[in-house]
């Protein structure tokens, strides 16, 4: 059964990731060409031993592990948030301006719920993050795509020329996914400043904020007294803990906008699972030191990719970041078809261009997106490899 | 920060147990008279010890807790579902049938995302469950309130009469929240029989059906060997393994909406926490024994619940089972003032009728939903004292 259908849902596309592992059915690796799956954004390897066993311990002894808690998140969670957060953006952000989501999906979703309704606007960079624009569609939210510049960072003045009545948000993903680009404080304060003169909420979602290459704090919005005014900041416990499977996000907002936030999250989670926050709060408290071990290995896979794409001098790389290498190929065949045959002929799963820009925007048919994280110096060597022999 | 702010999600209600929490705040209870908290459906003491050390063992060596999983969920446990319910109901369901959810709560957003959009209807029998009716708000989608009759049980009949060409579900809650009642396979039957003429979707939420004091299949409507066509059921491991903070519930439905379901589950969840889904799994394979002692329990409480209503000769008991008490009180104190005044008189926390029913419906004014799962014998003994010596 499928009637009825909420038309909105049935023109909504279909989870990417999903679509690119059934690429893989039936497929066969040999030994010696394992498949190298740079697809998702997810780290592959366990959380740390340490921090295993303090999710073990609290299953077993803390009773609140196994009980219902406050629909916006454990106090104690919002509270190191804004205080590690005050500190590390130089800022005044209070408890109450934090809410704990079950991952940052559910962050931007209950964000943008209390933002726009159907019929209204929202401006999304392109390449997008796919999921950003499925909530939108789904929602029958008008996705305005802002076509960004170079560097794949976008800006605020182009921005400008796309604003409407029936605008409510632009949302910023920085570090980008899928683009890799880290924006320049001045363009994330330029973008803070159009939305406050036009009345509409600037979403920062920084899920990969642990992983920039830059040292210090990547803007200066929060410095900002009036910051909540304008500023939805969006946080995911994923990958910096590598909590994938625990569902922990976190939102940054006024009081009155998690007031409306909590209606939503009331009604679609109750309240986030505890062992996720139980976990994401021992993170903070303790693994400092072990985060910033695994940013300098990103960061020399990063390097690793910028090295290995000069030897490709037919590919173009377009960004490079965070978790992403986003890529300009050589090649005739469009990119969801390369995406395809890089399965077969290169044993490499990649997601292509067009799972993140409109169906109108020819250019997407070049690109692909390389997510490189779980790929040690080996494996970026080999992909090179693999990359350089391919015959098509 | 509130503006921009879509409109549906401003006139949506606030969470009513959140809201019930606030009657507390500065209010003292004296040692001899404890507060008696009737206001949440939830267990609250912890889920048997196996189940916690299981939790436990799967954090410290099984990789697959804390990566992501499938969209719709873990194989295994989809496939225990499927086993258990085809065998309990005696009828066919497939491991694609089911999919797994953040709580039961997403499950039923995720279903009704798919089924109705903005100015469409969906038919809500009252007394509703209040987060039924928030997520139509806050999509704006119509609820159309269906009175229900004697034991508080809805019937077909009447139900029939406020289908339109905008409807687009009934939803059923058996055992029902607030009300208690537990609906006659009869009426089940009756509602399956009259969407699948209208070519609606009948969505039926039994988080309650392991405390149903029926033995044996509430309902036939899986013997149906084309009940996907119509029906969509709704479960959460949340009351029957003390799983509350957890998060997994899940839903059975055809293939093809699950198909849309995923669009939805994928872009506001991902996937399932995993821990969640292992705890759900170990209590499947291993808890039913304790399962069904529980049951018991529950049930001496509602019987004791419906002894002590008798005793109340100026209160009327309208709905009894599963966790709650639906009840018609005396006084002319509107319900809404009523339970605040409860917990300043009488150390008693419960949720007015008005939470659960229309502003217009006058009715809610004389009703109040006690969930007594949580007290034991001499707490329900004392709750009565409480009641015949209120003094209003």
């Amino acid at each position: 059964m499928t009637k009825p259908l909420n038309p909105a849902m049935a023109t909504t596309g279909t989870p990417p990731v999903m679509e690119a592992r059934s690429w893989l059915d039936g497929v066969q690796f040999p030994a010696d060409r394992p498949l190298i799956n740079v697809s998702q954004a997810a780290p592959v390897d366990l959380p740390p031993l340490a921090l295993r066993q303090a999710i073990a311990e609290a299953a077993i002894n803390d009773p609140a592990a196994h009980l219902y808690g406050p629909v916006l998140g454990m106090a104690a969670l919002r509270a190191e948030i804004a205080q590690q957060w005050s500190a590390s953006y130089a800022g005044a952000i209070r408890d109450r301006q934090v809410a704990i989501t079950q991952g940052c999906n559910q962050a931007y979703c209950a964000v943008m719920a209390t933002l726009a309704a159907k019929g209204d606007e929202v401006i999304l960079p392109t390449p997008w993050y796919f999921n950003h624009k499925m909530w939108l569609d789904m929602q029958g939210v008008r996705c305005v795509p802002l076509t960004v510049g170079p560097g794949l960072v976008p800006s605020a003045q182009d921005a400008a020329k796309l604003i409407t009545p029936k605008t409510r948000a632009i949302v910023l993903v920085s570090p980008n996914n899928p683009g890799g680009a880290e924006y320049p404080a001045s363009t994330l304060r330029a973008f803070m400043e159009l939305a406050r003169a036009h009345g509409i909420a600037l979403v920062v979602d920084e899920t990969y904020r642990d992983f920039d290459s830059r040292s210090g704090a990547p803007h200066d919005l929060f410095t900002d007294p009036d910051w909540a005014d304008t500023l939805i900041h969006l946080y995911s416990f994923s990958k910096a803990y590598r909590l994938t499977g625990h569902r922990v996000g976190a939102i940054v907002a006024s009081e009155k906008r998690l007031a409306q936030v909590e209606k939503f999250l009331d009604t679609v989670a109750i309240c986030p699972n505890q062992l996720g926050q139980i976990a994401a709060l021992w993170g903070m408290r303790n693994l400092s030191d072990w985060v910033a071990g695994e940013r300098l290995e990103i960061l020399s896979r990063r390097a690793a990719m910028i090295e290995g794409f000069k030897t490709l001098t037919d590919w173009k790389l377009l960004g490079c970041g965070a978790y992403f290498a986003y890529v300009e190929h050589p090649y005739a065949l469009p990119s969801d078809q390369l995406a395809k045959t890089l399965v077969t002929e290169a044993a490499l799963l990649t997601l292509p261009g067009t799972m993140f820009k409109p169906a109108n925007d020819l250019s997407a048919k070049r690109e692909l997106r390389i997510a490189f994280a779980n790929v040690d110096a080996d494996g970026i060597a080999e992909l090179f490899k693999r990359l350089q022999h391919l015959n098509l």
